[in-house]
């Protein structure tokens, strides 16, 4: 089988997750403690990240950015990445976005800050970078507001995986209790469409010992 | 005339500039400001950031990734990314290594830190940013040097925008004499090599006013 290492709370591996999951590719998912710099896993992946994806042929692809291409262009029947060369443009500006700028600006500040700095033994978490995450979240819920009163999906007409990238951050900051969703009516009907989506279900079910999730995170109705 | 819009201390700028050399795409620089953040550019990259490049046809692609990724698809003469699944994996995975684990742990601390932070105006340059910047230098010459004892060309059989992804960090870099190229022997012969490729040209005749190189920077016998 197709196996996935991952770890739960990282955006990066959510985004493959579900890029998998669209595209109804099977595959298993295993946690990978990264910290432990398991030798077999740093002779799969030299940088020691997650996700990594193996084949069933034993190929591995390192790097959430590598492995969403190698999908694409290894089982193309459902594209995540449009068909002309300025849709498949925007969708790439807009996954960069979000996995580069609301990534550093929001979720590395919460997520990081808050919930894993501490448990790994990486000092106390800092304040400033905590309020820092909260306030540069209101603007990027307007950006996400914004790019879907304007379009159907954040890229444009199709699903693509500018949204998977998006909702990924999002629910990873959900599961963790640190998205205001009263802050944009418009980014927060969008994430309801897309976390009813099938390719959804297996980020709903996830469960981490010692954090449990809001009740509203995998409410559909939220 | 195709341009890109671009800054000459940018490694992300300068994979571009490599890449489009090499698949012998005529193209006019143009510097942006960013910190201007002038209406007309935020138009074409509301992120802000360099480089975007914009086609003769009115086309406007924002972001290293995304045009390195759509120069691919639409000149694929050249490919600089492999012709298998599993090259075109390993390159994006080594792209990827230079552009966030190069760039973040070496590249940041240094040319952010030593070069521009003071420059405009944002505070100034951290010591200890500046010391893991010289630090985190080694081991990476050695995984360059690895890479380049191990394979023709870092990411295998052939050039690939890997090696302009990690010349474009380096030689940014050495402009600032900012490496120490008695590190690793292969890594500077590996450098040497792709120094001497036509497309690295306009790359060696940079000049910054008020930042010389030394004199090494443009030599191809360094």
């Amino acid at each position: 089988m197709r196996i996935l290492y991952h770890l739960p709370l990282s955006p990066y591996c959510r985004k493959v997750r579900l890029a998998l999951a669209e595209k109804r590719i099977p595959f298993e998912l295993r946690v990978e403690r990264v910290w432990e710099r398991r030798d077999e896993f740093l002779a799969l992946n030299p940088a020691g990240t997650v996700p990594v994806l193996v084949e069933e042929n034993g190929l591995a692809i390192a790097d959430s950015y590598a492995i969403c291409e190698y999908l694409d262009e290894a089982y193309p029947d459902i594209s995540l990445f449009g068909r002309t060369l300025a849709e498949r443009a925007e969708v790439r500006r807009l996954v960069s976005w979000f996995d580069t700028k609301f990534g550093e600006e929001v979720t590395r500040n919460l997520i990081w800050e808050r919930h894993l700095k501490r448990p790994l033994g990486l000092g106390n978490p800092d304040g400033a970078a905590i309020r820092a995450g909260y306030a540069n979240l209101k603007p990027h819920m307007e950006v996400i507001g914004w790019l879907a009163e304007s379009r159907p999906w954040l890229a444009g007409q199709q699903l693509s995986l500018a949204d998977f990238a998006a909702a990924a951050h999002l629910s990873t900051l959900d599961y963790a209790n640190d998205v205001d969703w009263t802050l944009n009516g418009a980014a927060r009907d969008w994430y309801s469409r897309i976390k009813s989506r099938p390719a959804f279900r297996g980020l709903l079910q996830d469960r981490i010992s010692g954090l449990s999730p809001p009740s509203h995170y995998a409410d559909l109705d939220f």
